[in-house]
């Protein structure tokens, strides 16, 4: 019997350790067709210093993982070159031999699926009986060929239930500020885009800017100047990744007098300066930072358990020799329904699925119903919990007077 | 009969609408001896505007009141001069006489125990048969004559459930950065002290800042170079409000070029700046912000239990004639139970709690077990939900050589 190795890779999600868990619930259903299970620390690192750890066949030691954020084995990015270029490709031969390894899965984004394209080329030129599956991973939902990716739902709610919050507080003032909240997403604006969620419960942001659409600063400013003057209070979710209209990241480089250090200023921060200086309105900025993809605590159920899921059938489809990415097809809404599939490792590794144009408004400063219900099923319906966040405020005789 | 009159006041906090909720609570048992419930639109500008809503005599209408961050009434700064000096009290007078009323509570910090106190004062010259009470709420915990505060609680298990899971993303890398996390509390230390109750989930603060204990900058850059080197990464708790061996506070003026526009820098922003170019170690910070006090979803159950509390008895006191602010006490800690007395506002007005010496261990970076036993109640013990982290990676035989 052979062995498999599990592997996490790149940023850690709400719910890559229940994609962990899903690949030992496959072991434990398939303990007379694999031998040992080993998971990696650190990920490829793990392999390349042969450092690994053996994962026993008891689901019953592991029930945690699905509740715990973070890369649970360690991970690391991992981005091979060719066989030809890359000394690597030696030593995780070396170890797959010595451990006796078939399977390989590897937890990760678009670079890990590159990495299981190359390794499964390398290992079918010396006719090696070994697969490697990916198992997709992404807050930044970018990957192609699925309908969405493990770790995004849990974000989407993680910055669902923030913004509320955020807006009850703002909410509580009448003359207020600009607030711009900043959210992940390198190449896509997927995360920041599903914040338009709040506006269901009257809490979502005024205004959302996304990668895809390019910033025009004027545009911006009169958008913004125009809530606030209506509200007192604006209230902007910014994908972390806007780009100018000549494709270049909009950010700030500040320059900072006490010890005559430099550094890229955020997105956030440009937004801030702007509507400070040119509006001259006081302004607040919140990164949610590590807590988005770090939020388990809040994790979407959908979401954890399409985690397990697509852990446990990417080892189910490694033990039948298939390999690809395992992708997440939505079959409905309500109620929410998906179903798993295979599909070509070479295809998602060399594209990312940027947001297409028709989930966002045509100011393009919002977002479409479309999209909404795109996003909808991750919250788990009504566990968010806030609704009527008007009942006294509602009633308020100078909410329109004392613009 | 007399009616009662409820308004917020301050910053708002995960549980502050719990506190009204337990106004009405105390009002629908006591409909016999109360005529209206008022509630004052936006904090004291309700009352100055003639701006109030009728809170009706039915607990089910209010029931979100429980689950629900921001002050739902709207907010306002309040701090009221001498009567001889300042005009508002006439128009407080004059609205307290138009509805009738014979109770006001006044739902916030100290500056608003100091309006309570000073308004009884003035009733009571006058001969108006009108009280005024307290009802005590700040995540910061400042407050004398309560073992604490209703608001710091919940504030208290978001950031150590934050800390938590930024620590297990933290802890998914080998080789990490130092990251900073600013934590609320302008003149003391308890919420930022509290996230050392992730230590005993293995996943606390490396090191923990407060302004009780004066910043010094070698011994900062020592601790943080110690834990690197030992662990390749370092989570830092600084409080917002640190200050130096002069008192001033600790903050950075950025110059920023693009707008030359000037701005005060945070707390966090400084240590990032010192680390990065003194130790020369990569850093990343991370602003709770309004999280923190906007955190209902993960509010505290004994926290929102003793803000329902303190609302009620804040009526029935005042139904008794008595003033000053509902205190809460602890009487034992496993199992934890707390009871309620009356304090004098005068004396909680003028006075800051800040953290006792004894809390904060002897390196000045961290707290002691007595603290962490006065705090842990607040997490609701076993629902934190996050245990042993280490289950792989303690495995790991490069951890200690890789230094």
């Amino acid at each position: 019997m052979k062995n498999a190795l599990y592997l996490q890779s790149g940023g850690p999600t709400a719910v890559i350790n229940s994609s962990l868990y899903g690949v030992i619930k496959a072991y434990v259903n398939n303990t007379d067709k694999i031998g040992h299970l080993y998971g990696s620390l650190y990920g490829i690192e793990g392999v390349l210093k042969d450092n690994l750890v053996e994962i026993e066949p008891d689901l019953s030691k592991y029930d945690e993982l699905k509740y715990m954020s973070g890369a649970i084995l360690g991970s690391a990015r991992l981005k091979l070159g060719l066989p030809e270029d890359d000394d690597r490709y030696v030593k995780i031969h070396e170890i797959a031999k010595k451990y006796d390894i078939g399977y390989i899965l590897v937890n990760g984004g678009n670079d890990s699926m590159d990495t299981a394209n190359k390794l499964n080329k390398f290992f079918a030129e010396l006719k090696e009986d070994i697969v490697v599956m990916g198992i997709p991973k992404t807050i930044d939902n970018d990957l192609i060929l699925t309908d969405h990716t493990p770790g995004f739902g849990s974000a989407v709610k993680f910055v669902t239930k923030s913004i509320m919050e955020i807006g009850l507080d703002i909410n509580s003032y009448r003359k207020g500020r600009a607030t711009i909240v900043e959210i992940m997403g390198r190449d896509a604006g997927w995360l920041a885009g599903a914040t338009a969620l709040g506006k269901l419960y009257n809490l979502g942001p005024d205004l959302i800017y996304l990668p895809e659409i390019p910033f025009d600063r004027k545009k911006f400013l009169d958008d913004v100047e125009r809530v606030f003057k209506e509200k007192g209070h604006v209230l902007i979710c910014a994908s972390e990744a806007l780009k100018d209209t000549n494709g270049e990241y909009v950010s700030v480089e500040d320059k900072l007098d006490s010890f005559g250090h430099k550094q890229l200023g955020s997105v956030s921060k440009y937004l801030e300066i702007l509507i400070n200086s040119i509006l001259n309105i006081n302004t607040r900025t919140i990164e949610l930072s590590l807590l988005q993809r770090a939020g388990a605590h809040l994790a979407s159920k959908i979401d954890r358990q399409e985690a397990i899921d697509v852990g446990e059938k990417a080892l189910e489809y490694a033990l039948q020799k298939r390999v690809g990415m395992v992708s997440i097809i939505r079959d409905s809404n309500n109620p929410y329904h998906s179903h798993y599939d295979l599909v070509p490792l070479a295809s998602v590794a060399n594209a990312v699925k940027t947001m297409p144009l028709e989930y966002v408004n045509k100011s393009g400063n919002g977002m479409t119903q479309e999209f909404i219900e795109y996003v909808y099923p991750f919250i788990d319906g009504d566990d968010i919990g806030i609704h009527s966040s008007d009942i006294f405020l509602s009633q308020d005789k100078y909410a329109k007077v004392n613009k």
